[in-house]
């Protein structure tokens, strides 16, 4: 017997124990408020009841096409119902949904559902194409089911049976409970890395649920927030917000295509309270004409992630309306899981020091644990100077499993016991970060993450080409694109449009350079290319 | 090797898994608040750096007296900084904090403190009269340390060294990790049941962290809450908001007494914006003069919890400017965990309308689990019609660990895999609960709990008592108090002062009846006492 009382008869049970997983906020959401609106959608509305049962078929249908733990369910769809219903559902037998970036092309796309080993796909009709294309690739075949989306244009149904089919083949009274282990998978996010095969990041349930509580924290949610989706649900699964706006017993509003005009219209028709998405969204924003920003009527709430937003467009945004919240995350931090958060003092402080503190990612989310900027050398903290280089290292539940199949890369990221974020980055004297430097070549345009290094792969196998390297170049609208140096082969010649057709045959569209320089490639003395250099003279193409 | 990807190379380690403890949320907010103001006490203002200071001084000095994981730390005090010191700083070493009902008689503080196995006790000053006393009935003595608050009244150094002095002994430097285990025992709050002898609720880091934000959420708390201590923190460890309001970098303003000008000036002056506390605390704010009340210049949201205060209650509250939030708990739950979740579509409704659904007990919190009301015979939900009555049952990570060394009564209460709160409810038609009578003959006086077994146990002991029976009475001020319905022996005598009088001499003050009325008790057929009927004639007293 222990010698410590607490260490006696006071065990985990069926009562007091019960494993965190972001189903509980869909199951309590549906029985204190059945009657709210879900999701709207064009002229669809829905329920949360309605959602769930929708849910619960869904989950009923999977399991008796043969699917349950551990199974992958890979998703190819942009913000519609049918999103939040997968993200809800295939978590309740214990699959794993793994939710594809829409603009992806057919190989990168292959190469997910070979790696993710999808038993099944849930493609929209609109992207029939490149998914036909990237299922001749695979190597096993997954069960195609068609999402018949009303609002979706053109493309054909090639799958086995419809969305709604399917739905018809499960049980609306199927019973779901939560995962045998809080720390089991219940998403498989890619992203591109700084290889060109994109790493499938893994979260647990119990790390989708508290940053979707941490968000609710984080953004101060109400109750009943109308949240609008400008973000892609395929980014980290939507920053997690999905769960959060459940829990929230909230409103999804759905758009197919983040438009400006679509935007204010959709945030005066259903009013919106909260909507999220990268800094190109605030762009959009902010240049829609006059006619169509002087209808908002209500102030809204937005959260941006990643680069600082300039004071400018802070400013400008701000002015129409938007009180903006800036994070910063990665998709191994199940999305934002640092923000840059506000003290009311600040209000006081000149404009130059406010636009200074808001260029700041800022803090740990008050679920994340630990935030530090460290020599990845010495895993030593760095003086809290605001001037002394180190790693981003993020510690906490909020942290990925680990990349799937990949423990080589997963231990890599996780050594000395904390993530290694692979941004450059100071503490400032009030320990906030702020980023100066990505240590791994990634170009981030329209809220998408490009990687160089793939750039260069397809770069390297023109014929014409000796050397390549691709950079960022500031963009007005995109906030950065791929601009590519290239040294060509002694005696070739080759025209800079050819070389980006050239790319387009091989890459996703946003992925491919909008410039092209032919130059000798800067190098050190140990002929590494010295892409500082290269990041100064793109600001002047 | 399994077959499920998902369970190959993505372990739990360092980076990924932090046990979770509302230490966490102490070491972000000293973090990125330092110099954000923590406590406020009468002129006394301490940052949130100098509090995780003196709460890491209060961890090592205790640490250097020998105490660590699992021992217990006893306190007794009212609202000051050191009882949120603390809390807050005995988990830093594994310890468990047992704060005390300074309301308790002798006799029951020295039970707790030999059931608690207190090794050290933490107490103010102005409680040194029965807490010397107790400390003469204890068994084992625990070290004695004095909190000599310069706010206290009267009373004596009774211990071997002040708070002061203990904190000197004690490292500043000292480094907090969480527990090893989020189950681990971070308090013991003691209840009175339905029985004599007081139970030792056991709560866990975990259970303490998810309703510490579970809080956060219902209340949709926003960053910088500056909170009035109303609400006794021992009670239920404050219903966990000192964690609560630590996390969100608030500010805690003490109160050594609950007195409405004390109130209404605290609100004033610190631009307080939230406080909680028991039903009788709107009494207070309710009934005080109009030169005290005219004072308040803002909004302030208030949560509490128990009986569904009446419509005129909350009529005159809100008048006033506070806006009520009404939440249900029990000890065993960590305080408040289920809330009368109102949704705005309902101002919509007439009056009386409102004022039943203001009356129920509500929903679960968004992260409790499960709320139910079950026959506790069968185990069965009962029909959700708003008339079949049950009891209500519990189940989640927001129940207790179990009751300290009292395994048979664990077992009872989480019969079945839920936990039996002992309070008979219906479901209505809509999933909300409301509660309809006590299963356990609680009477709920001021706030505090006074079991109606334990005053009969004291009034059988009086000479001239055959049978006794006590009962809540409804009051106007306390809510409820004791009634005592007593037969006499043949021939015995005796004046209802005197038995009133027996009462004091051998109970704490609140738990002793008001009013005795000398009856022939009803019984049914099988002897048992009618107290439905007592009930009904406490009414006519």
């Amino acid at each position: 017997m222990s010698a410590n009382p607490y260490e006696r008869n006071l065990d985990k049970n069926d009562a007091n124990f019960v494993q965190l997983t972001p189903l509980s906020l869909l199951r309590r959401t549906a029985k204190v408020h059945p009657n709210r609106t879900a999701i709207i959608h064009g002229e669809l509305r829905r329920t949360w009841l309605e959602t769930e049962t929708r849910c619960r078929r869904l989950a009923s249908a999977l399991q008796k096409r043969g699917l349950g733990v551990g199974d992958t369910v890979a998703l190819m769809a942009p913000n519609i119902p049918e999103h939040i219903e997968a993200t809800l559902a295939v978590p309740m037998i214990g699959a794993v949904l793994n939710s594809v970036n829409i603009r992806l092309d057919a190989r990168a796309i292959a190469f997910i559902l070979n790696h993710g080993e999808a038993k099944l796909l849930l493609t929209d009709r609109e992207f029939s194409g490149v998914i036909a294309e990237a299922l001749e690739l695979a190597e096993k075949k997954p069960i195609v089911i068609d999402i018949d989306d009303a609002l979706a244009h053109g493309g054909e149904l090639i799958g086995e049976a419809t969305y709604e089919d399917l739905l018809a083949e499960g049980d609306p009274d199927f019973v779901y409970t939560g995962p045998d282990d809080e720390w089991d998978a219940i998403t498989l996010n890619y992203t591109s890395g700084t290889t060109g095969d994109p790493k499938g990041v893994v979260y647990s349930h119990r790390g989708a649920y508290l940053n979707a509580i941490g968000n609710a924290i984080t953004w101060s949610l109400p109750h009943y927030p109308v949240h609008l989706w400008t973000l892609p649900m395929f980014h980290c699964n939507g920053w997690c917000l999905p769960w959060t706006i459940t829990g929230m017993a909230g409103t999804h509003v759905c758009l197919r295509r983040v438009e400006a005009k679509a935007i204010f219209e959709a945030i005066v028709a259903h009013k919106v309270t909260h909507l999220s998405g990268a800094p190109i969204v605030m762009s959009f924003l902010i240049n829609a004409p006059d006619e169509v920003t002087s209808a908002l009527d209500h102030p809204v709430k937005m959260m941006t992630a990643g680069a600082a937003p300039p004071a400018a467009v802070i400013g400008a945004i701000e002015q129409l309306g938007f009180e903006v919240i800036h994070t910063y995350g990665l998709t191994e931090v199940y999305g934002p899981s640092v923000v840059c958060e506000w003290t009311p003092e600040w209000n006081e402080l000149p404009a130059d020091e406010r636009a200074k503190l808001k260029g700041r990612q800022g803090v740990e989310y008050a679920l994340q644990e630990r935030l530090t900027v460290m020599d990845p050398d010495t895993m030593e903290e760095v003086p809290a100077d605001g001037k002394t280089i180190g790693e981003i290292m993020i510690r906490g539940n909020i942290v990925m499993k680990g990349y799937l199949k990949n423990p080589k890369t997963t231990e890599k990221s996780f050594a000395g016991g904390w993530f290694h974020s692979g941004d450059l980055a100071v503490m400032h004297p009030n320990n906030y970060v702020e980023i100066k430097d990505r240590s791994k070549d990634i170009i981030i345009s329209g809220g998408e993450n490009i990687s160089s290094i793939e750039v260069e792969g397809v770069l390297y196998k023109h014929p014409a080409i000796q050397a390549a390297a691709v950079v960022a170049r500031p963009d007005e609208k995109w906030g950065e694109t791929p601009c590519a140096f290239v040294e060509l082969k002694p005696g070739a010649s080759v025209e800079a449009e050819d070389i980006i057709q050239f790319c387009r045959d091989n890459l996703a569209k946003f992925k491919c350079p909008r410039h092209v320089v032919f130059v000798e490639l800067p190098k050190t003395s140990t002929g590494k290319i010295q892409k500082f250099v290269l990041r100064e003279r793109a600001r002047q193409v």
